[in-house]
């Protein structure tokens, strides 16, 4: 393909980009219709010897690819956590493309590395972090773009691990190979994303996962208890992630209490905030990151909310999406798509409570609403399949303390139309249920 | 920015990224003349508040951004190994960003999670894959799509390390925590890449790294001597990184005989092909792959030669890139394009033989010329830095047995213009080192 050709085709691609984005309400279904096993037949067996044209690629976006697609964008997603993307952000992706720079270090590209590192410092500056996370404080400190929060909570647990046998090597040297490394002992509350866990596994550190409250919080209570625990038994407690924002519930750790027994006990304490983070730019949400203080290091997902951050992964020159979304939005613009969201999710929490056959089962301070019908975790698992059946409105489940709960995230296309479209179709497929002669009624 | 104005943005963002490209030979130095730390004054301490204008971000780019570009695709660009990008590249790259989608499971998006497995089989048939590393071998088999080479190493170590414990723990259940973990030991050449040192590190097992012959290629002769060494030990050899084109000397390990060796004793054989897995497209570069049927796994940079496919990191839709640039290229022009590296780096490595100041010290297979003035490494090393000095070509430097030696890589921009221009360059700069009244003379 030419410069020529590419004029014209990139300039289609936008066209269709647009059109894609602008009809994902009424064109589209928001979860597909097939089956697994569903596009291999669609495709020869081989690449092609010879190239193809340009029109049949496209041509085949519609015939091949459209029909399996979930519609991360579509108004009618609610599941997961949101993965937003934005005119902005795009524009960015494209010039990352065209420069196909590798950002290993910083002969290999010195713009990429720099803005990179004030681009973070930006982000920490938005969140009030403490001065020694910024790179601009004179000190250590300063973030970088990981691939996703699992290789942010890796990559810190590693960290934690080389600290403490250096420190453990140099106390107690010559000691059979293996011996220190077997002592050390992770902690993470029973909410954890596996991601904490597959650190520990991947790191061969022991794994302890300590109880969450009845907000399925974490608290310093119980670290006491286990700390003093593990210790007698020659274990040496080396690392804790907390969570800002589960995956299950968008319930908080306590990082308040964990924080003065982490620094006490030589803990590296790591924070989880990969969904909530980007809220810490609203004054209003900021208090939910008191305690950071006492924090070795914080992760967060700018692609997960901070509408419309899109990161893919790696050491691409990812910053100039950050830059272009923060600047072609502005901070204001994006305090107020924060707030709009979770204005949103408190509107379709306050449908759910005032319909007496539900129940709430999560506190809502962000943008994850999690409900269900006061009965049976069966008849809730049937309300789940109702509702995504059809693939009209699209959730996701999980189970709290044993029960089956369903989980309505404010995601990137959601409107106060379709989340008052997907409250409506919840509610009138709960009437269908409970009304069937089935072995489902409460 | 609402869909109008991304229209038009767009679409200029189009035309700026083919200036951008089209005029790398004229308008730009390969390598930029700032300093460390040149972009922090160049911007705000903050992020914005109010949104700024797409022109005052476009023209930034030119302020900010690009006087501290190395240029991956500049035709002087002959550092590292190639990054390519490609214009059907960029087309794939704009619609998985609109798409926003995140393959993590079926469910999440069917129709990436499946197009990944079939352009694997794609890849894994025009390299002539034993049939078991084909999904539609009815197997096991089938490829992902990893973020990069170091991960695919990491996860086949740890997979490795998995399924040796999990053997050793049936065979000796009740030892001591840890036990069986501090015996694993793993292999590799002293010419590895550092990431799968690396990986060994991140599995928490022992490493040896083997002496290399004087090709440096690992042979069997020495990997019988440490296995022998390591079980008298009482240590438990269970994986091998074999590499097929090294990043000092693109050098082939004899995976023909280390393959049965590692058959026999259980060990788990990595190919790490990151850089000429592409070649094996070519008929004629196939024979450097014999050997693959004993390996338990095997990965490639699809970006890093396949010209033009750049797979950046993650489970995005990348799949999708694979698609469009396998088709609007074909197998006959990648194999085309591929061939003409290959030539363009004999003819340099010609130019180099035919100049008696030289000498050549790798042997050239592939795209990457290694070379060196014959004299003292100090000597290469002021050569080294003279060439690279103007920024008008870009090269990167080795030590092969304690030899400073230069590496010139056919990277993504190169023509046959290029390349001879980069060979009288060089020329001319050793010209001057070595009629120069110095101590570095020979």
């Amino acid at each position: 393909m030419d410069p020529k050709e590419f004029c014209i085709r990139g300039k289609q691609m936008v066209d269709y980009i647009i059109d894609y984005t602008e009809s994902l309400d009424k064109r589209r279904k928001v979860f597909p219709e097939v089956k697994p096993g569903y596009l291999r037949p669609l495709l020869p067996n081989y690449a092609p010897e010879e190239a193809e044209s340009f029109e049949d690629v496209i041509a085949d976006l519609e015939r091949v690819i459209m029909p399996g697609m979930t519609h991360w964008s579509s108004p009618h997603f609610h599941a997961y956590f949101p993965s937003t993307f934005s005119y902005p952000s795009l524009l960015a992706e494209m010039m990352i493309t065209a420069t196909s720079c590798i950002g290993f270090s910083w002969a290999s590209c010195p713009a990429a590395t720099e803005l990179e590192i004030v681009m973070l410092d930006w982000l920490g500056k938005a969140f009030q972090l403490p001065a020694e996370f910024l790179s601009d404080s004179g000190g250590d400190g300063g973030g970088i773009i990981q691939r996703t929060a699992s290789d942010a909570t890796l990559m810190t647990l590693l960290s934690a691990r080389h600290k403490t046998l250096t420190k453990l090597e140099r106390e107690q040297p010559n000691q059979v190979n293996g011996t220190h490394l077997n002592k050390l002992v992770a902690y993470m509350s029973d909410q954890a994303h596996s991601s904490a866990e597959r650190a520990a596994i991947i790191g061969a550190v022991r794994v302890r996962k300590l109880p969450s409250d009845e907000k399925f919080s974490m608290r310093g209570v119980e670290l006491e208890k286990v700390i003093a625990q593990d210790k007698a038994n020659g274990l040496v407690p080396f690392y804790l992630c907390a969570t800002l924002g589960t995956t299950s519930s968008c319930a908080f750790d306590n990082i308040l209490e964990l924080g003065p027994i982490c620094q006490r006990e030589g803990i590296w304490m790591h924070i989880d905030a990969a969904y909530a983070g980007s809220a810490f730019i609203c004054p209003e949400f900021r208090p939910l990151l008191n305690g950071v203080e006492f924090a070795d290091s914080f992760d967060f997902n700018a692609h997960k909310w901070m509408r419309h951050w899109q990161i893919p992964l790696g050491r691409k020159f990812n910053s100039l999406k950050l830059w272009f979304v923060l600047r072609l939005f502005g901070m204001k613009k994006m305090q107020e798509l924060i707030r709009l969201d979770v204005a949103m999710a408190r509107e379709f929490e306050e449908f759910v409570h005032k319909d007496e056959r539900f129940e709430i089962t999560n506190e809502v301070k962000l943008g994850l609403v999690c409900f269900r019908l006061k009965g049976s975790n069966e008849l809730n698992r049937h309300l789940f399949e109702a509702v995504n059946k059809e693939g009209k409105i699209h959730i996701t489940s999980t189970e709290l303390r044993s029960k089956y709960t369903l989980r309505f995230a404010i995601c990137m296309g959601n409107t106060r139309e379709s989340v008052r479209f997907a409250w409506e179709y919840i509610s009138s497929k709960a009437t269908a249920l409970l009304s069937s002669p089935s072995e489902y009624g409460n």
